[in-house]
């Protein structure tokens, strides 16, 4: 959010907890209605407190109230809901929400209490399709959908799609299409709202519709469902079972959570952080997160130490070389992090191209060999001003270069490897290769060394 | 991808590329239409080199021919247009494109070429309209709106709205909402499809249109506008100009891209790519992009050995302590990386809650403290029982402890002053936060051991 507007938020959020302490409940929700949204109320709920959210969401009216509650932080969300019991939770919420962020909802209760939830929902009908919901994965498409959706049969006429989409508009809050369907439910198509305003209202739906939809199954990875809407610049997109019936349909705005949230995950694996945390995350969860590649980090560190003491007869002979220890074990990590995080994008994106792997690593060498011929020639250089010996400047040099070259090809082939195993390459990234090559580094300076000086 | 997906197209590719070695045109031709989509062909360009590409794009009729070309590849594309004259361009696909795709793909082209592409349009209106659009940057609301887009008139019935959308539907191909505005194109709301269809012809838009409409200004950040959409969950955001005239529309699907965009941004700084390279990019392009990171470090590295010459004497006299400077430089490395990546996605997921910063050093200490505590118990235990001697065993420990408590603080504190520089915090990850932290790490490390060891 750009300065300016960021402002403007935190205006309006000092406002409102002056109006949370002074004011009475009518002046509190005029202001809400004239100033905010439900999404920045939802923004604001942490800063608010469980008590303020509490007596906001009671004032809001149930529409905006759940949707506030919908995009509030997960983990306060969970807090606040131990606020209330389980008839309220349904008649004030989950009857009011779709059934996608009512499943969410409901994830974070207990069984117990959730079950409790379900047996208060007022509708029926609703309360089945959240029961159907509840069996999906969160990262597959059963699991991104939401039940709520306008299907019309094939035999049907425009004026029947008309009357469908109006004793459907109360449930269905965003309408881009109409899903066409036969008489077993198979999904055939769709018409969008645009040939149903611009056909006559006689026409016959199989006249209008359009073949031409994708869809997915219920077991389809949220991954490839996010991939299949970002290429083809889908909005919407419908999910059928294994007999191609239509149960469900996936809305955009779902999907760009999940592209972000994923992007969040690579960036966290190539920082080191073991998990999803934020800084308002309590002190054990954000130590948590962190500990286990500080403990790789301490392992490599350990390794490394033992490496070091190998050549410790070196080391006395010629003490300088301990001055350039580091410059060559970090420059094989950088070079590692470098060509790994170019292999693991490329995985992600599905921009690698053809699987043919040789002329890659062929490539990769030749950056890597003149990346790492123009460092060595300035290091040499340096060595040689600042006056160390031709055996020091040399083998520095020649160890800089094999570090670079090393780490890079191995930052290409681990996560190449990886993914071939299935595993998530962006593992590869990071205090791992960091790691792996500060001790490469170090291996090749010493035995250089021990060749070029010894 | 998925495995399964990922086979699929690939096996369509190679059977492509069999088609286009020994097919006519009409078996090729036959094969697109009923295997692939425009986006499909999109991904495979690259590999199926300019020529094959070229004949395909011959073969399309033009509206897929656009939608080949606007996926494209951004690099592959501007090859394969330096085959065609202005006039092509200008007929078989300027013409033919939303005047968003448009301007992205005139701004590849020389201002020359660009100019004479746009004197060959057909339609008088449209290169009027990608005149205005080439003003505004790419980073700015105006760079990624379009100016397809349907408004009707406060004053009109639906049945005139009915009509525009009518005489519209060729030019705008994705319809969500039509907006409303007065007689000087001031935009004052949205009438969504869904309430154009349950409406009486006759009925007046000012009484079914609703006034609740986000917009933005031509001149707001891409990156608010990518953050506003996601937040409200809008799928379509009208742009305005400073008299608030509706001028343009921004679609999900661009600020999409732009979103994932920006992820790889920050990954590939955290990473230490100075630009957004891929694999097949050619090796001087790679190579351009690791270098500056690569240099940033080898300064680094030049100054640490500096550091550690200054402390010659010291591990002259305690030559062991050399075994553990890359455990300590690299843990203070470590810790840093991952509390400024805490910061920086916090910045820019707008998470950070309220802005004073104490009690979050005051957090980020304790996290530190614990976690550097664990970490030196641990190395402390080690050294104990590989019958290192205790005053070693005990700087090896004090050093880590301070490193890592240190590193993390300057971690949050770095990128917290860059963003109110308003520069790029994510540029304080990667490289420039572990050389930084590497320095501090053996700083501490032989002023600890100068102590307790001298």
């Amino acid at each position: 959010m750009n300065q300016e507007n960021e402002i403007t938020q935190k205006k309006a959020q000092e406002r409102l907890l002056d109006l949370l302490e002074s004011a009475d409940d009518a002046t509190l929700l005029a202001f809400i209605h004239e100033e905010l949204y439900a999404a920045d109320l939802a923004e604001m709920a942490y800063d608010l407190g469980i008590e303020n959210s509490q007596r906001i969401l009671n004032l809001l009216d149930e529409k905006m109230a759940v949707d506030v509650l919908k995009d509030m932080d997960f983990s306060f969300r969970e807090k606040l809901l131990t606020e209330y019991n389980a008839e309220t939770i349904a008649h004030r919420f989950i009857d009011w929400m779709d059934s996608d962020d009512a499943v969410d909802l409901l994830n974070q209760l207990s069984i117990e209490l959730r079950d409790q939830v379900i047996s208060y929902m007022t509708d029926l009908e609703a309360s089945r399709n959240i029961v159907s919901l509840l069996h999906y994965r969160e990262d597959v498409a059963g699991g991104l959908m939401a039940k709520e959706f306008i299907k019309v049969n094939i035999n049907w006429t425009v004026s029947q799609c008309t009357d469908e989409i109006r004793s459907q508009a109360e449930n269905v809050s965003k309408v881009y299409s109409t899903y066409v369907v036969d008489d077993q439910e198979k999904l055939l198509g769709i018409v969008s709202l645009k040939s149903i305003i611009l056909s006559n209202a006689r026409s016959k739906v199989d006249k209008i519709y359009s073949e031409d939809v994708l869809s997915v199954n219920t077991y389809t990875p949220a991954e490839e469902v996010a991939q299949m809407m970002r290429k083809y610049d889908l909005i919407v997109l419908p999910v059928v079972d294994t007999l191609g019936r239509l149960i469900g349909r996936i809305t955009i705005d779902d999907v760009v959570d999940f592209i972000k949230e994923e992007a969040d995950k690579d960036y966290q694996l190539m920082s080191g952080l073991a998990e999803d945390v934020e800084i308002s995350d309590r002190v054990w969860v954000l130590s948590r997160a962190r500990l286990p590649w500080l403990l790789i980090g301490l392992l490599g560190g350990i390794a490394s130490s033992r490496v070091i003491g190998l050549y410790g007869d070196e080391l006395g002979a010629f003490p300088q070389m301990a001055f350039f220890m580091p410059l060559v074990a970090a420059m094989g990590g950088n070079a590692g992090v470098q060509s790994s995080a170019i292999i693991v994008q490329g995985l992600a994106n599905n921009t690698l191209g053809s699987t043919n792997i040789l002329p890659k690593l062929g490539k990769e060498f030749t950056v890597a060999f003149l990346n790492g011929l123009i460092c060595a020639a300035l290091i040499l250089g340096y060595n040689l001003i600042v006056g160390n010996t031709n055996g020091l400047a040399l083998t520095v040099s020649v160890a800089l270069l094999s570090a670079i070259v090393f780490a890079s090809l191995l930052g290409m082939i681990i996560p190449l490897l990886l993914n071939k195993f299935q595993i998530d390459p962006a593992i590869a990234t990071g205090p791992f290769i960091t790691t792996t090559n500060d001790l490469l580094g170090l291996g090749l300076y010493f035995s250089i060394g021990a060749m070029l000086l010894g």
